[in-house]
């Protein structure tokens, strides 16, 4: 796979992933690290809670979203290093969700300061296998400009 | 501890949290299941990234982060029901930093279309053992009203 620099990339490029399963014994281990609540943690609890059934912690979502992101074709030399963020998650994952990312490229802005790199903000949307947002990224991503 | 209504948030509340490290052995599995990018998994190949030496993947820091802030005295009823966050990483986390959060109440809103619940905004800043910020996020949660 070819490493991409600023100037591989324009706004309205798309790029897909492959696909990720997450299970109950992935969801409450990593609820049990990070995000102990009961509502990641236990169906009976779950059930009564704000989202009506065993959910995996918003975060989970958003670093399987990351290995997407990571093992797709959008691979800007250097790496994928984020600076900043915006995320929202719009509906639970659930056990035996099986999730993929539809990325697309919102700007490329070479760095005023620093000639050699330029940050592109990319909207990753996490889809679960109805086809339905399970989470928005709006990532401002580092990527070098290619070697003169 | 006593769980939280919208009614006992206000604007400049804060909250502290315990601590937490993070190991060289617990950076390199999250990132080789998560963000399996030379700079997070290799000694050697970090030195020559845009890191100069291993770090932490921000989704690592985000996901202690919100074992932070669950563990805190930030106890919404219903629990630390995130929507939408503003997330940026301002230094790289290393082997062996000891992390802490400070969370400061920014905004509080009742809902207008459902009124047994609202909004607040928390800007919960994660810190090392310098008190040097590593990461911001604003997260809007959702907190139910205190029933009558």
């Amino acid at each position: 796979m070819n490493e991409l620099y600023l100037d591989d990339f324009h706004v309205g490029q798309k790029f897909g992933s492959g696909r990720l399963r997450v299970e109950t014994d992935q969801i409450k281990p990593f609820a049990a690290e990070f995000d102990p609540q009961p509502f990641h943690l236990d169906e009976e609890a779950a059930k009564s809670s704000f989202f009506g059934g065993l959910a995996a912690s918003g975060w989970h979502t958003a670093a399987l979203t990351m290995r997407l992101l990571v093992t797709s074709d959008l691979k800007p030399a250097g790496g994928v290093i984020g600076a900043s963020n915006e995320i929202s998650w719009t509906r639970p994952v659930r056990p035996g969700d099986d999730l993929r990312i539809e990325s697309e490229v919102l700007e490329v802005r070479p760095s005023k300061s620093r000639p050699e790199q330029g940050m592109i903000k990319v909207r990753s949307t996490t889809l679960n296998q109805k086809d339905e947002p399970v989470q928005v990224l709006t990532a401002s991503l580092v990527v070098p400009r290619r070697p003169a």
